[in-house]
């Protein structure tokens, strides 16, 4: 125990006040990064943000970091791949922008790969690179990163679970290959004239992303199926969470209303505050008929079916209301942050997945016995209802959520720690190269060893040849000789 | 920092007192357990240990253990795969054996798959086992725990590194195509009367290996090439390395007594004491032409080349020499032990492998410039005397070893602590199953998808010919109108 304390203090003064620079995805994707800011802020390091003046959440003044604005997006344009790069030929034409960064002799680059700008940044300023990422792109990255046998790592966007019959395993591999194709031709592709004018022959997106050192991975094997990972993944899944606060005294009072029943809490996110009218009138119906109370972070038009055991609510706070005793279920929409503060607290999710990865997060808890999932298109009251007094009534959601909740909480080093000691070990280290495949210098064929296999292939192949060869001519002077005498 | 604490705090008092049941691996191998027994022993937990009334270091009475005698293989019999299964059979059939070890409801089953007595006994016993492994059995089990591509991980005992030319991937091909042989066909088929046996149905050693809950595996990415792993590995290389302890005063005076020059420490393990006398002779002399002072662990006739500055002793303080500012190279065999404890200090090493993995060792070494190699087989005066002061010479070696002692120590959690964590994990939560691969249960032709790519090459032809069937169709239907005019 001294041990890991003197390990730590001991190290913690290694590297304070570094020089972090960061080029964060703005919308959820920032919620998450501007935590772990925090984080490092505390730790005496000086953070730069570099975001555009129309960022929806990166606000230009805050007391972590110092915001240097880039260039932005025409609201004409569409974020599409083909934007993103001319985006990014700007910030690398910005010379007064490229020296001033040069200038300052950053430590780091610590990066969000879903949009590549940072990427590419990083990469052009030399800096040592650590990702914050939830999927690695395309379908993390099965061929690049780590080996994912396609029969039982399924590819993100699949919506499948690690246990596939013969027909699902063809679904992932069809997956598998549209991903290959996305990465390495659409993607991949785009981008070649800038490379070409800015980077060394032979860099592309692709070898640039793998140039990274460390991969902090926004999963934990108690939700994600187990996966072979390179070593210098490193997963921080539940970084955010923390134990919850008490609640303002107004709420509290309507927790403790509910008796011994407990409150639902319903959340779908920030992206669609908004579901269809048909739909919040079926459920608002169904929340009527609980005896439960039901707290529902609404937006829009008040359900005419709306039920006196239902309060909404412009905004709640999340984690405190996840982590109160009362709380029974958690009705959500699937995103990531929010799965893990339902694990990190041990409660049953009912699941409304509407976009991106919300679909494959749910299938997760569900395959763990922690969740059901309504489909929000096929969504009626009384399916709805089922669904939640399942939850309600059956106690093994429960149980094992709780379970998961403990597993989560069982790891050597808290996710924020794990998170921050990584990124300062690339700081001191200059780099974490050495935890790198080597191969990822490969061709695809010698990779594969599809060329070991062609040449031992010939080589039994000319044997066999050879051996029939031989054995013919033995046998044809044979009886030739055995013709003559006669 | 203080949550870090907590988290461990809070932890150690879940599973103390702790029942483990400990069947090892004799020689070095025991030595290595043996370390973290004594850690386990200081942490409250109760250990017993099966072994043989005829081994060689395990002893009956210790303070730390438990000892309960298990069947042991007569003198005439060797080691090989039969007299393995017969043995492990008799342990079976020993139904008052049997009874103790189920009476005494162990928590967990700590072993080294080395030799499967200890797998084979876990699984009948039904406990949740931990593995402690330098590689895994057979080519680090490259099929079986995670995918390593054959294009840059390298099969041990091939004594290749992760950067491979063409005819260095064919040779690891081979490799590991014939330990895949040995794994399934040589020792899996040897064990299957006793596991029809003793066994459910379906049941065979490689499936019981894989069922393993943790490997502690003796390897550190700073020394072992990057590869994929399984979420249930966990990497403990270097665990036994610790701070130096002062020096007897004779020895110390020694140390001393060199100056500017520093010392050579040259030992060559526990297995292999004396070296061919023409080697000795060799070797002697050479360090005799040496401005240094040399210690070296010596069995056997005194060399008639012998300088005043060697010291031969029968047993020396590795650790605590090789931790002695004044040690400037490690002369050893290149044992995995030897290897962790230079890397620890951040010593050079001169290797002269004799056996086993001791090649492969130092090649790692070797590949980080830390370490020369001699073959003892070719070894001279001249070419060790040549290697020797090179590396005494040459800085790059030391700065190269003091590099990788720093990385090796730079990591969240000592080994040790990592070691006994995971240990106690399993016992918390009885197994570790939600971080195994599916892909475990598997069929090859559906874990390598080869029945999907059959199917799908099978509708893409289909289509294929479909496609050209229709078009020649047509193709006669329109010369047949066209004819039929005319």
């Amino acid at each position: 125990m001294a041990c890991v304390l003197c390990f730590l203090l001991l190290r913690s003064s290694y590297c304070k006040g570094s020089k972090i620079l960061v080029l964060p995805v703005d919308g959820s994707h920032w919620i998450n990064m501007k935590v772990i800011l925090e984080e490092l802020h505390s730790r005496g390091h000086e953070i730069t943000v570099l975001h555009s003046t129309k960022s929806w959440f990166i606000t230009d003044n805050s007391s972590i970091y110092t915001s240097i604005h880039i260039p932005t997006l025409s609201d004409e344009i569409d974020m599409n791949f083909f934007s993103l790069v001319s985006l990014a030929s700007e910030v690398l034409q910005d010379k007064v922008l490229i020296k001033k960064l040069k200038d300052t002799k950053f430590d780091l680059m610590l990066t969000d790969p879903a949009f590549p700008m940072g990427v590419i940044l990083g990469g052009y300023l030399k800096l040592p690179m650590v990702f914050n990422v939830r999927w690695i792109n395309n379908g993390e990255s099965h061929q690049s990163i780590a080996p994912s046998p396609v029969s039982y790592a399924p590819v993100s966007g699949s919506e499948l679970h690690d246990q596939m019959d013969f027909l699902e395993r063809t679904k992932n591999m069809l997956h598998y290959l549209y991903n290959l194709y996305e990465l390495y031709v659409v993607i991949n592709l785009t981008y070649t004239d800038l490379f070409q004018k800015y980077f060394p022959p032979g860099t592309d997106l692709v070898s640039l992303e793998l140039s990274a050192d460390i991969w902090l991975c926004r999963g934990d094997f108690i939700f994600e199926f187990p996966r072979p990972t390179m070593p210098n993944m490193v997963y921080i899944g539940g970084f955010q969470c923390k134990e919850a606060q008490p609640l303002p005294d107004e709420l509290e009072a309507f927790m403790q209303s509910s008796g011994e029943h407990g409150v639902v809490v319903m959340s779908v996110g920030t992206i669609v505050s908004a579901l269809p009218h048909g739909i919040t009138e079926a459920i608002a119906a169904a929340f009527a008929e609980l005896p439960q109370k039901v707290i529902w972070r609404f937006d829009g038009d008040k359900p005419s079916t709306l039920g006196k055991n239902t309060k909404l609510v412009k905004w709640l706070p999340q984690n405190d209301l996840l982590g109160h005793p009362k709380t029974k279920v958690f009705i959500a929409h699937g995103g990531t942050n929010g799965m893990y503060e339902a694990i990190y607290h041990g409660v049953p999710v009912l699941g409304l997945p509407l976009l991106f990865d919300q679909f494959d997060n749910l299938l997760r808890l569900k395959v763990r016995g922690a969740a059901r999932v309504v489909e929000v298109r096929s969504l009626t009251k009384d399916n709805f209802l089922e669904a939640l007094k399942d939850i309600l009534e059956n106690p093994s959601y429960r149980e094992n959520s709780q379970r998961l909740s403990q597993l989560h909480r069982d790891r050597p080093m808290s996710p924020m720690d794990t998170a921050i000691f990584w990124i300062e070990y690339v700081i001191r280290n200059k780099g974490a190269a050495h935890l790198q495949s080597a191969g990822f210098g490969l061709p695809w064929y010698s990779y594969f060893c599809r060329d070991v296999a062609v040449f031992v292939l010939a080589i039994i192949g000319t044997s066999i040849w050879g051996f029939i060869f031989v054995c013919r001519l033995l046998c044809c002077k044979r009886s030739s000789k055995k013709i003559k005498p006669e």
